[in-house]
């Protein structure tokens, strides 16, 4: 049996000397070296899964895997190899060369090769020459152009009160030559869970109102310390807007950025070779990883936290539970009023028999809600097919917040819901609920269903969606342009925001919200191009549907209002996490790109390997929704969330729409599940994305805190805490040492100017 | 919209026209006209899924949702279209074309188009010559092979009082010009679920002892009135055993079968029409499948019966399932004594202790027993490795029948998993248990357990699993050949038979045990090859281990023997059931085409076109494990079982370990899910999976009435209750006719001779 161990790990090293890869094995002091023109050629896109199953196997021999117990469970041994040492960086440290290199934490921008407390694993250094395979000249080109194009992110995000990460804002100091100041960086405020016998619907602790006045001007509503300023525009001050044109001329940038040929080769260059140095990592380290998570006590990937970071409340059910709970409610209620038609009243019984239907004879099969043969309530113009049975009656009975019995039973749902994951305890979920701005008095109902029917629970994050359907309202008169749409959004915010107690039940809501998502079928072209020569919105009376750039602008730039206004009266904030990328455009995800602080779906980013590489530098989170995607737009197998998780974007996994997707009872545990067995997905990997779906969520600081550890918000592996993640700190030295690597790049291109 | 939607249905016309497909579309009455050569070679293997997908996208067009709501609201529509008429076959019926007829139920072998009440659906029909492409001579090679191929497993599975299809025994019949008897058909016999109040370990209804001597003789025991007729090997009349060198014969002329060239085309264009067929069948059809199944009440996936055809009892729980048991055990018996070695007593504590563990810090992770980076319990030889944290003393503990404490936690752990069964309510599973045949009283210990524990539950059919592991017995002296391991585990059997009352414990056991399997890794090779020639088991003292076929063979000459025996006292039967096919040589799946009422994995029939095509006309079940495949031989992608499904096979989904393979607490549900979602099978689909488990499964005769409707052993729509099964009456009769025209084909074949 040892022979054959032997003889296994021969092949191994056999193999990597046959690619001309030569490392030391058992060589701890040295890291390994690898060229990188080599392996990015050896890896071959797609295939790459495959190519390394040879590993795979080798991975399930049995005898292999008595010879790794018997390493895991040697004490000296672990005793070791775990002690943290410093990062051996020096032997390769030449002085062109951009090896691995931390940002300074000092202020000074002298030699960046500073030496940290990191954990001990095989690396993957490049020796030679940094342009990766392009000209110095269109090296320098690219790095110009990320650069600017990530201090453009950096501008909108702190403008809103938004995340940047910490590592690339100190790069991007070093490259102006500024001293990077922690005290310049913001971050999102989110309401804490009430206190043990604290009521979530208190409305004592609310802050007082304020004769402050707040108007929409050119679309964006600013706020005015009284009706005189407003008349003369004179908002108050520390509040800046987005400036238009600026964000025009930001925006035009990354377009032609995105489409220059040099960019697109280096960047796609980078991503392989991202994509080569995880497969080599893993290869090189895996064990070594699954060894930290086995001597990690008490958590495993069912007790790390997870959140659901992408769900609509209305299809938050599965079909099954929608099934159980129209019958439930029919043996309870079947001679209650739920309607009431021209006058008439009418009673469950009646609603049914109407429908020419008895709940008894129900099945998921007539119930109707599952994807493969169905439309979706993406698609909003077809909403009105989005309904059990086919009745629109039924969906306003069972998932609607306002209806002749206000709501009542989707409030249940939802709390049937709440409960279910509050009994699974490692699970939150992110319901988004709808504003059409269609309405000014949306909000009142809105808020007024949650707190009527006490709607609170621990487990969940409240959104809201704004579908992006002005032509339909427009259509059909409900609104004169679509600056009163923004306004019927957002101003009921400010108002409330200004005068909480006017509007108690809007205020409480509002503080259980934590940001806006924009919904639609985003495959739908509307022909508008954004630009300055746009009229503005309220000066957008025509019935044709703006671009999604104009929707995403005019959100974004009303959220950084309401956050500076919320921000100085000492409120929660509201981050802007656009539905992106699913389809359409890749425009969007430049959109998404300037305004978000994270997105859902993100399968376009495929198509623009300038926009994932932006994406990856500015570790913009993305949930993912693989299950939906599958049943709307891209085949299990072809997801980029493999992809992307092995390159380093940051994803989440999440359900979309359980009653339309899913199966069993735990709709993000199938989701995990599915992806785990589809991709094999490491227990690391998995854990990983639970990690990343905290970090994404708008889950407080205090729960973060609790989930992840104290010193979440610090960046690699020092801002991981192993005993609540159960993330590997080698996978977390790897994150952060390929990021770094990635922006020292950057910061190399732009140094030769 | 209304125009939107026409342009849908002309888009799918038009593409059929374009590919030379013609058919009038709204018309009923006539049935569809397509060319077989044009679609074979249209089809092109793996990538047919893909080729339809554009239909797929157009099911998704919310417009023609919505027609197809109108469509199924309609009820003068319905009316008029679900009426069951005779189906309209005579039109094509041209006296030489093998259209669709079925066996003729009277025994007249004259004109066989028989006109039957068939639900009305668009079918495929084939006009023209019938020797799908191969020349006449090969053509009736390849009938007389097929034919002669179904008699000989027709005449094993006769003798073992196995199942074979009445509809395949009818054309047997036909060809052979003799009547078919419904009376010489054969069927296992299983006992009943216990009445209510009624003990299922009450020995009193055991039948009495009787004197009669069971012996072994080449390796298959033989029951004798007395000792006497023993000594002179004669054994008792009317319980034949198979002829050694006749089966011989039949293996030898199947092997030759397989790998004759004109039948290797031949079979492989008829699977090829086969899933050309099912794509046509599914494209016209999916909708009124649908249809249905919508109008069916009270019946869906959820609720409608489905057995876990293939688990293992040792690993029957999930990892986290196991990981709280043992956390759970610890809380309360801590100070429990649960060991001895050496005469000293441990308690659980100490065997903790000495593990250098303690529960509380146990995570999945550190138990580690979950695939992907793990061996498995199938290869024995690694057995020693699948114990949790490496430590065999926790499987000792845990997972077994035999240890200290009775097996009394391997016994609750079971309960447990059958209790939550029990509350899924439709939901069954096959649980295997080992016999080794090292010993003589393994019988005994282990249905001790099973009695002293009463781990018995309606939920649960207990099936006994014999690993072929001869050569590590042998090696280790604790057998001195062959014959004498066969004797360890067939011998008690024979024995509880004729003396139940000497046996109670022993006899109540085999009452609730449905079935034998035989489990090892199939790639493993032995090197011989069993013929004529090979040594008597009783002569088989070398250390080599035995082929798979002569393991197959001895297993159910041995099977055959006991169930004459029960058969004759009354008493319940068993089928054999081995894995078959999941890795190794294709002769594995000839062994079982000749042996086995039916098999677990069978993807190898991937491999041999004459083997699949056989399984399909012999309508072979198959319990297929895509995710444990996934994890050990083949990636999910991969799996043939959609491509097994369309073509017509029987198969069923089961979960094979859930401790190593699935995440969710519903590991059937969870089989189930991943399939439904990675192949976009419909819910008919699913359903037929749901029901062809439960026929294929050790249920009783009464349970299957219960489950699947009283008339569930006729073949055919007749034979099945949509209001039980969920399974479209299109479905089936597309089944039940293509599987006669195949049939009629052979018919066809040897009629020119």
């Amino acid at each position: 049996a040892q022979a054959s161990a032997e003889s296994c790990e021969l092949t191994l090293d056999q193999v990597l000397v046959g690619n001309t890869y030569v490392f030391l094995p058992e060589t701890d002091e040295h890291m390994l070296a690898f060229a990188e023109k080599v392996f990015a050629s050896e890896t071959k896109g797609e295939g790459v899964r495959d190519e390394i199953s040879m590993f795979e196997v080798q991975d399930d021999c049995p005898i292999l895997q008595q010879e790794m117990a018997h390493h895991l469970h040697t004490d000296e041994d672990t005793d070791k190899r775990w002690k943290w040492i410093p990062t051996m960086v020096s032997p390769f440290a030449l002085p062109l060369n951009p090896l691995f290199v931390c940002p300074s934490s000092s202020s000074s921008s002298s030699p960046s090769v500073v030496r940290r407390d990191m954990p001990d694993f095989q690396r993957v250094a490049i020796i030679g020459d940094y342009a990766s395979g392009v000209t110095m000249d269109d090296f320098e080109l690219s790095c110009k152009g990320m650069y600017r194009a990530l201090a453009i992110r950096e501008k909108y995000m702190r403008l809103a009160f938004q995340r940047f990460p910490l590592t690339s804002s100190q790069y991007l100091r070093e490259i102006e030559g500024e001293p990077f100041k922690p005290e310049h960086t913001v971050k999102p405020v989110f309401t804490s869970p009430p206190k043990k016998g604290e009521d979530p619907f208190n409305t004592k602790c609310l802050p007082e109102n304020l004769s402050w006045v707040a108007r929409m001007k050119d679309g964006v509503i600013y706020t005015y310390k009284d009706a005189a300023a407003a008349d003369q525009h004179k908002p108050i001050e520390n509040m800046p807007a987005p400036d238009y044109i600026t964000f025009i001329d930001d925006m035009n940038f990354l377009i032609a950025l995105i489409a220059q040929g040099p960019t697109k080769t280096y960047t796609h260059r980078r991503l392989k070779f991202l994509m080569s140095k995880f497969n080599v990592h893993e290869m090189l380290n895996e064990m070594e990883e699954m060894k930290e998570l086995k001597l990690n006590p008490h958590r495993d990937f069912y007790n790390c936290r997870k959140v659901d970071t992408h769900i609509h409340a209305a299809a938050c059910m599965n079909q099954k539970h929608l099934l159980r709970f129209i019958k439930k409610s029919y043996q309870i209620d079947a001679d209650r009023v739920v309607q009431n038609i021209k006058g008439k009243d009418v009673t469950m019984k009646e609603l049914f028999a109407n429908l020419n239907l008895h709940p008894y004879d129900l099945t998921v099969d007539s119930l109707d809600v599952h994807a493969g043969r169905q439309t979706f309530q993406r698609f909003d113009k077809f909403n009105a097919k989005y309904n059990p049975v086919g009745a629109s009656e039924l969906r306003d009975l069972y998932m609607k917040t306002e209806n002749y019995i206000d709501g009542e039973y989707f409030a249940r749902i939802i709390k049937e819901v709440a409960s279910d994951l509050e009994d699974a305890r490692y699970q939150y979920a992110e319901p988004r609920l709808s504003i059409y701005g269609c309405n000014p008095n949306e909000w009142t109902k809105l808020s007024g269903w949650f707190n009527k029917h006490r709607v609170f629970s621990p487990q969940l994050k409240w959104m809201i969606q704004v579908p992006r359907i002005y032509d339909i309202f427009r259509g059909r008169n409900f609104v004169p342009h679509f600056g009163k749409m923004l306004e019927n959004i957002f101003l009921p915010v400010f108002q409330a925001t200004i005068e909480p107690h006017a509007n108690p039940e809007l205020s409480i809501f509002l503080k259980h919200v934590t940001g806006f998502d924009s919904v639609d079928d985003e495959s739908k072209h509307s022909g508008h191009m954004f630009c300055t020569k746009s009229p503005k919105p309220e000066e957008w009376n025509i019935v044709k549907n703006p671009s999604y750039t104009y929707y995403i602008y005019y959100m974004y730039a009303n959220i950084t209002m309401i956050n500076q206004l919320r921000k100085a009266r000492g409120m929660n904030t509201f981050q802007f996490r656009p539905h992106c990328g699913e389809a359409g455009a890749v425009t969007h995800l430049l959109a998404s790109f300037m305004t978000a602080d994270n997105i859902s779906h993100g399968l376009n980013l495929k198509k623009s390997p300038v926009l994932q590489y932006l994406y990856f530098l500015a570790q913009i989170p993305i949930a993912m929704s693989p299950l939906s995607n599958n049943s709307l737009f891209l085949e299990y197998a072809k997801s980029p969330l493999l992809e992307f998780l092995k390159k380093g974007l940051i994803v989440s996994l999440s359900t979309d729409d359980p009653m339309q997707f899913h199966y069993t009872r735990e709709p993000l545990m199938e989701e995990y599940a599915i992806a785990a067995q589809v991709f094999k997905l490491s227990t690391c990997d998995m854990c990983e994305i639970s990690r990343n779906s905290v970090l994404q969520s708008g889950l407080s600081d205090e729960e973060k805190t609790h989930f992840l550890g104290s010193d979440y918000l610090k960046e690699g592996p020092e801002g991981n805490d192993i005993r609540k993640t159960n993330v590997a700190q080698i996978r977390m030295a790897y994150r952060y040492e390929t990021l770094c690597y990635e922006l020292n790049l950057i910061k190399e291109g732009l140094k030769t100017e």
